[in-house]
């Protein structure tokens, strides 16, 4: 692979896309990596990342920031959760790089590549595919060798991991957020429901819709699912959507959860979620959890979310305890798995707090 | 309605079910409890309600207890997971009925019934209209004005809960078991998700499939959301499937969760959920739980199982807060809502010792 800029290939030209374009989620570039060859065996050619930059590397490219995304989120939400003067993540301190997943509706994903890897055909990606072409992004185009920290939360958190294991004399620190090393079946049947929802709508065709509202029912049951596991029983006890104006918890689902899954490309999203579904750093290490974990040399804070209902921080805390040197920061919410979205104040006070402190740890 | 006992209408005789039947289900007796006008607006004729009995009314009749069923069981399992001798439930000391609630596919249910109350047609039903039709079958067929106690798990906590607030001058002790006295926002979601898996399945057709193979997708999507959300990730996370002599968590998925739910009527299992989703003993109060629990004379022990993912402890001690002279007892368990099941020996130990008390508690 090699990364150069380049303009769009067809596909992702126009007409724009109603919900993947700049006017979104923009500012991003697009980088071309050239072939990505993907665990799954096939041959993605000119694959497109798509990225953000804040801030300035250093002359000794010390304070390179990876900031990786989640299964319903692109840069644009991370810049805003994460990025910002006086933040853990300061522009003004940091080269903070925030690479968009391969299938996240922008850059290459189903929904945007042409002919023969198009929508359905889009081959199987695994979270080991995104790693190695943002490693081939972070050294061709910047040049380097050395990340200050991995950050990610979700299938972020898979990234974060994945990094740390494959790449350890790169990563400095690691903050995988709410996410696992190696799924667990419980999750794993969580993934494979969703995907189940979506794909069992006639209307998705194998993938082969030609429009959203085709599969609107299948992503609504999607959207169900979510209502109450993506959030958890201490959101809706304490009726957490009211501050938010919304008249009911069924407001909520429809006005937060569908209103932001909707938008998105029903195909892209089945491609992150196997790629979730099967996130398994062990597969580096013939199966064996301890042995890859054994392998990380960064610093890593592991931070679950007290009611995570699909990371819960006790399988959470178990991987962290593989991890040399590395220290379990439990994020106290009440918003579940949704509490990345950081609707609550107090969550983003604890994240930059940690973050703060890994990275002002000496590595 | 009058209870008397009579032969089953014809369409609870001949063929028998595949499943609900007394080879299956056996022994258990039909109560032909006469009309049943639903809180929904219809008018059930004739209904029938499936019941077994163990032990003897003692003179005074004061040796009753109510056993109410669940979403997936029928009175045999309940005989099997609570009755017998040196039990707390033992039918030397007690007279145990065990009532299967409608649409439980024993006694009136979706399938069985003759139209134009057939399949589809079957009306909505409530978790009161059981209490309704229990309340008729226990004082006409038996005389009872007194129940020593009142037990049931999940939509069994449900009917026990209604029994406590309904007929609070019956009800001497109650122990509702991993169960809600009002559904809460995230458990209703999850009632709904379940629904929706069966009924998206075009085989569904409205309820007019002619064979359970037809349904057999949704029936499966449903069983794949009951493997994360019946059980729990501690299950997963110690391998508690390992013990049963299954390979892996699939197969356990597969041989113990589709076993169980494949062979039931998807029409009789969402006329249950329906009424599970809807539970509510606040309506007797125009919405007040408060006053609603605060009618309960009943000593009731409220028993939620310590990491269930729908009934959590924390919203079932909100409920028994609401109960005057109501006890806490937490069931440990690491099965989820499928400790139920009483695999583990620890379950049923605990259970045993709790219901003991309950039952030798001065009222």
């Amino acid at each position: 692979m090699t990364a150069s800029d380049s303009p769009a290939p067809a596909a992702l030209q126009s007409p724009p896309h109603p919900y993947y374009n700049q006017a979104t989620h923009g500012p991003y570039e697009l980088a071309d990596i050239g072939d990505l060859v993907t665990d799954s065996g096939a041959t993605l050619r000119g694959v497109q990342l798509a990225y953000v930059t804040h801030g300035t590397l250093n002359p000794d490219k010390t304070n390179a920031v990876l900031m990786t995304t989640w299964y319903s989120g692109t840069s644009k939400i991370m810049e805003q959760i994460f990025v910002g003067p006086g933040r853990a993540l300061d522009p003004e301190k940091y080269f903070i790089v925030i690479v968009n997943q391969l299938s996240s509706g922008l850059g290459s994903s189903p929904h945007n590549t042409p002919a023969p890897w198009d929508g359905p055909n889009f081959p199987q990606l695994s979270i080991a595919d995104d790693v190695r072409a943002q490693h081939a992004l972070l050294t061709q185009k910047w040049g380097l060798s050395e990340l200050a920290l991995v950050v990610g939360g979700s299938m972020g958190a898979q990234q974060t991991y994945e990094w740390a294991v494959r790449y350890p004399e790169m990563v400095k620190r690691a903050a995988p957020i709410a996410g696992f090393a190696r799924n667990t079946d419980h999750d794993r049947f969580y993934g494979e429901s969703l995907m189940q929802a979506v794909k069992s709508d006639p209307g998705y065709a194998g993938g082969r819709y030609r429009d959203l509202r085709e599969v609107e029912a299948g992503m609504r049951r999607h959207v169900g699912i979510w209502a109450y596991m993506g959030l958890c029983p201490e959101f809706y006890r304490h009726q957490l959507w009211k501050p938010l104006g919304f008249a009911s918890a069924g407001d909520f689902v429809n006005g937060f959860v569908a209103a932001l899954f909707l938008q998105m490309d029903p195909g892209d999203l089945m491609c992150k979620a196997s790629k979730w579904q099967r996130g398994d750093v062990s597969l580096q290490s013939n199966g064996d959890l301890k042995a890859a974990l054994g392998r990380v040399t960064a610093k890593v804070f592991v931070m679950p979310i007290s009611t995570d209902q699909f990371f819960p921080v006790e399988d959470c805390r178990l991987e962290q305890q593989l991890i040399a040197g590395s220290e379990l920061r439990v994020i106290e919410s009440n918003w579940g798995h949704f509490g990345l979205f950081a609707v609550e104040p107090e969550y983003t006070t604890q994240i930059d707090r940690h973050l703060s402190e890994l990275l002002a740890t000496e590595v």
